[in-house]
C-alpha cells in the first residue's frame, strides 16, 4: 500500500532531498507551501508523514516547525534525518557569472552564502524566496521578466528545473547542515533501540526566579542529558518562554519517564513529541544508579517498605 | 495482653519519664544498661517496643542510637516524644548544699547544667555516671564512701530513690529538651495521619565532590523537606559519612517514594527507619505539583503517552 | 552636533518607529538593508547609533541580531524600545480588498498575521518581502506588473508611500510587540538606574551533562534573576549552543560582577552587550544578601581573616 | 623561649600522645580537665597552643570542640594530627585477667572496645570514666576499693603509672583514628603549602526549605570540594543546627575567600576556623576555572568592561 508524505515543497527543496531518506520508494509525494501545512496533512490524515525541517546548524531551530508541533493536535517525531547544506548558484542556460545582479533564495539559504556572495559578487543585491527551490522554478519557467538573474538551490533544484549551475559548493560553512524530521500522528510507542532520543516542550513555570534551573534538575536528577535545547516566546507577551528539548532516551526507560513525570508535576505545559533512533546510532551512556533495572529493584524495595516485608 | 518496652535505664530516667507518655499503663518495663541493649532486646523479640533517645537540643544527636538503628537487623521508630531536660541536685537527706564538693551525673546532663555548677558550686568538681538515675541510686543504696555528695537527675528519679532536692530548675538552658523515640520490629507500614515524620539513614556517595549536594536534590527535586540532618561517620575511615535525616511526609506518599527510589538508586546505602506522626501535630505543607493525586495523574499521562491513547 | 543613526530600513519600518522614540529630533538617519550593515555601520564609525529589532513576543529572537552582536567588533547596547506589532493591509489607491489576490510582507510579519488573512481572505497567496516596508515601497513606485496586490505593513509605511488602507489594526495577537534597542560602540559604562537589565552572550561548556545547569547557577548563587535566555547554535555543529540572556541588574552591581566573573572562569565564551535602564522602568528587587554592601562587606570581613585582625 | 601546650588531660591520654608530634621537645605542657578549659587557656593567654580531639572515625566529630571553638572568643586550628585508636587492658600488676568483673575507661573508648570485651570478657560491667588515662592513674595511685579491677588505656598511660599490660591491641576496629588539632589565636594568615585545609562552621538559614542545598552551592559554585560535614544543634530549639565543615583549600586562594564571601552574605553566621596543612600532604585538586589566576584574569576583565576598555 501506498503511503502518503508531505514535505515542505515546492519539489527540488532540500527537503525533499531528505525525505528520500526516509520514505519509501513507493511513496506518494505532496509538496506543500510551509511547514504548517505540511504538518497538518498528517493531523487531517491526508498524509502518514510529513518530512519538515526542524534545525539548522548556523541558522538554529526552525521556528515554524517548533510551534507548529505543539501548537494543534498531537503529532510526534518518527526518525530523523540530516542534510548537508550546500548551494549550487544556478541560472538560465547562457547566463554569466558577470550578469547576476540579484539573486534569490531562502533567507535560511542566503544567510549562509552570503560570505561567498560578498567576495564572489559583490555588487549582487538579495531578493527574498519562500523556499529554495520556488526561485528556480520561477527562473526556469516564468515568461515575466524577474527581478533576479540566478538562484541559490540545491543540485536537485537546479537539476530538475534544467538551470545551468555557474557555480558549486557554495557555503560559507562547509560543515553546514539542517536536521529534517519525520513527523507522524502517535500511536503506541516502540521499542527503544538503545540509541535514542527523545523530543518534547516544556514550559517553563514563569512565576519565579530559578524556574528554569529547577525545571533542568528534573532531568538531571535522572540522570537524563539533554542534547538540544531551544527557547521558543509562549506568545502572549515578552518574557515568557518554552522550551523545545532533545534528551538522550528513550520514553519507555524508566529515567526518561521519571523526568517526564516530575516535569508533569511542577511544569504548566508538557508535550511529548517522539522517541525515534538518533541520527549518529551512538548508544546513549546511562549513568550509573539510572537503569531501567536500578529503577525496578527500588520500586521494589520501596514496596517491601510499606509491605513490612523487609527493609 | 501486656506488652514489654525495654528502655535506657536504670529505672528513673529521662527515658523512663518519656516512655510513661507512649507506654499503656500496663506495659512490663525492662530497664536496659545502655541503647544498644534496650534496641537488642526488640529484635531479639524479648521486647515489643524500646524507648531511647535519639536528639537532644544541646547536645545534639545521640550517637549510640542513631548507629545501632542501622547496625544490625532492621527497627522502626513507632512514635516520637519529648521531654524537657530539667534537674533536681539531690544529696542523701540532711545533705547541705555547702557540703557539696563533687557531683555526679551522666555527661550530657552534666554538659548542661555546667554553667549552673559554675555559678552556684564553683569548687564543686564531676564525676561521670553511666545515666542521669544510677548516680541517685547509688547515693541512696550504697553503703561504701563515695566519691560525690550529690547527683543532678530529674525530680522522678530523687523522688523514687528517696533524696532530698538541694537545688530545683536546675538547667543552663530553660528551653532544652531531648527527643526519644519509641521503636519496634517493622511491619506492614500504617497510614498518614497528614501531619507525619520520617526517619532514614543514608550513606552518599563519597567518591566524588557534590555527594552531597546531589543526595540532597533527591529530596528537594520531590519536595520534599528536611527537618533534620546529623552527620555519623561510617566508621571504616575519616571522611566518610552517613546522614541521619528526618524528612516531613510519609512513606506512604508519593514524593516521599520518589525520593527514597532516588536515593536507592543513587547512594551506597540507604536505610528506612520509620514514619511516624509528628510530635507537634503540625500538618506537612505538600509543595505545589507534589501531592500524590500529582504523581498519579502524571503517572496516568505518561501511560497514555506510552499507549499512543493521546498526549 | 548631528549625530547619525544606522536603521534596519527601508524608511518607514517598525524600525523607524523605534528609532523615533530614542533618537534626536535632529538625528541624521541612515536605513540599511540588513540588521549587520546597521550594525557595522557603528563599528566603522560611519553612525554614532544603530536602531535594530532583538526579539519578538510571537516570533522569538531575532537572530541575525543575536548573532552579529558577537560576530565581529564589540559593541554594547545601550537603550531598549518597544514598538506594538499591528498592520494595515494596503493597496494602491484603487484597490478593493476582493481584487486582493497576493500579499507581501517580510515573513516575520506574515506569520504575525496570517491568522487574520486565512479568515478574511483565505484565497490570497503569499509573497515573501525583505522588510514590511520594501514591498509598500514596491508597490507605490514600481511600474512593472508585480507578484502582489497589497502589503502588510505599519501606518508609517501606508502613509509615507500614498498607499491605501484596505483594512487596520490587522494581527493575530493584539499584544504582538517587537523589541528593538540602540546599539553603540563600548566607552565607559555609566551608573546603574536601580531599574536596569543587562544583556550578555555566553557559550555553556559542552564537554559534560548538566554544563547549562552549572552555568545557570553561576547566576542564582549570586541572586542574579534571568528575564530572558534564547539558545543560538555555536554554528560549527549541531549540539552546541550559546545563550543570549537579559539578566535584571547593571554591570556596576556586585552581584552582576560576581555572576559575570563566575562565568568568565568557568565558560568558553561571554561577551557583555551592555546594562542599560529597563523598558518598564520597574525597579530590580536585589535578593537578601546580594546588594553591593553584603559584598563589599564580606570582602572586608575575608580581608580581616586574613590580617587576623578579628574573625 | 619554652611555649605552653594546653592538652586534655590528665598525662598519659591519647591527646598527650598527639601533642607530642607538633610540639616542640621543651613546651611546657599543661594537662586540662575538659576541652573547654584547655581552650580557654588559650583564650586567656595562659597558654600559647591547645591540642584537643577533633574526630574520631568510629565516634564522630568531638562535640565539646567543635561547638567550644565558636562559642567564645576567636580561635583557629593551626595543624592536625591523628592518632591511632588502640588499647591495652591494664590492670594493677598481679592482676590475672579472669579476676576483671568490671572495667573502667571514658565513653568513646568503651565505645570502640564492646565487642572486644564482648567477646573476651562477656561477665564484665562497665564504669565511666572522664578519660582514658584517669581510671589508670585512679587504679595505680588511689588507695580506696574501686568499683573495676582493669582499664582500657593507651599504652603510654599504662606504662606511666606502672599498671600491668592484661592485653595488647585491644580495638574493635583496628583501622580507628582519633584526629587532633592544635588551637591558637589568630594572627595574620600564613601562606598556602598547596595542600591545605580550611575549616569554617556556618550555621544555614532556616527559614526555608533548601536552605541546606543552597549553602552548599555556595561551596560548589567556586569549586571547593569538601572533606568533613558535621551537623551540630544551635541549641536554642529542636530543628535547627549549624555545621562544621573541613573545605580542601586555603582562605588565601580566591575560590575558597568567594565561598567565604557568599556564605558570609547569606547565612546568619559564618566562623573561620583555621587554614592549614593536610595531614596527609595530598596536593589539592583545583577545579579548571577556578585558579586564583582564573579570579584575577576575570576580575580585570570586568574592570576592562566598566571602563570600556575592550571586551
Amino acid at each position: 500500500m501506498t503511503s502518503t508524505w508531505a514535505f515542505l515543497g515546492p519539489s527540488g527543496t532540500f527537503c525533499e532531498m531528505a525525505l528520500q531518506q526516509v520514505a519509501p520508494d513507493n511513496a506518494r509525494l505532496e509538496p506543500c507551501q510551509d511547514v504548517a501545512t505540511a504538518l497538518d496533512r498528517v493531523r487531517e490524515r491526508v498524509a502518514d508523514s510529513a518530512v519538515v525541517p526542524i534545525e539548522n546548524s548556523v541558522e538554529g531551530g526552525v521556528n515554524a516547525t517548533l510551534d507548529n508541533l505543539v501548537a494543534s493536535a498531537p503529532l510526534v517525531i518518527a526518525a530523523e534525518v540530516a542534510v548537508p547544506v550546500t548551494f549550487v548558484l544556478a541560472g538560465r542556460p547562457g547566463t554569466s557569472l558577470d550578469r547576476v545582479r540579484a539573486i534569490s533564495t531562502h533567507p535560511h539559504a542566503w544567510a549562509q552564502c552570503r560570505g561567498w556572495v560578498h567576495l564572489n559578487l559583490p555588487e549582487a543585491s538579495y531578493v527574498a524566496g519562500t523556499s529554495t527551490s520556488a526561485p528556480a522554478r520561477a527562473l526556469a519557467e516564468s515568461d515575466d521578466p524577474l527581478s533576479f538573474e540566478a538562484v541559490l538551490c540545491n543540485p536537485l533544484a537546479a537539476q530538475r528545473y534544467g538551470l545551468e549551475v555557474l557555480a558549486g559548493g557554495v557555503a560559507d560553512n562547509p560543515d553546514a547542515v539542517t536536521r529534517f524530521v519525520q513527523v507522524t500522528r502517535p500511536g503506541r510507542v516502540g521499542e527503544p533501540t538503545g540509541a535514542d532520543k527523545t523530543t518534547l516542550m516544556v514550559q517553563a513555570p514563569h512565576d519565579r526566579a530559578g524556574a528554569l534551573l529547577d525545571m533542568l534538575e528534573q532531568f538531571s536528577a535522572r540522570g537524563v542529558n539533554l542534547s538540544r535545547i531551544e527557547s521558543r516566546p509562549v506568545g502572549d507577551s515578552l518574557g515568557r518562554y518554552r522550551f523545545s528539548i532533545d534528551v538522550e532516551g528513550h520514553i519507555r526507560e524508566e529515567r526518561v519517564q521519571a523526568a517526564f513525570i516530575g516535569l508533569h508535576r511542577t511544569c504548566p505545559m508538557v508535550r511529548f513529541l517522539g522517541s525515534y533512533p538518533r541520527l549518529d546510532a551512538r548508544p546513549v551512556v546511562v549513568p550509573a544508579g539510572t537503569s531501567d533495572k536500578d529503577f525496578i529493584v527500588a520500586r521494589a524495595w520501596v514496596a517491601d517498605i510499606l509491605a513490612g516485608r523487609t527493609i
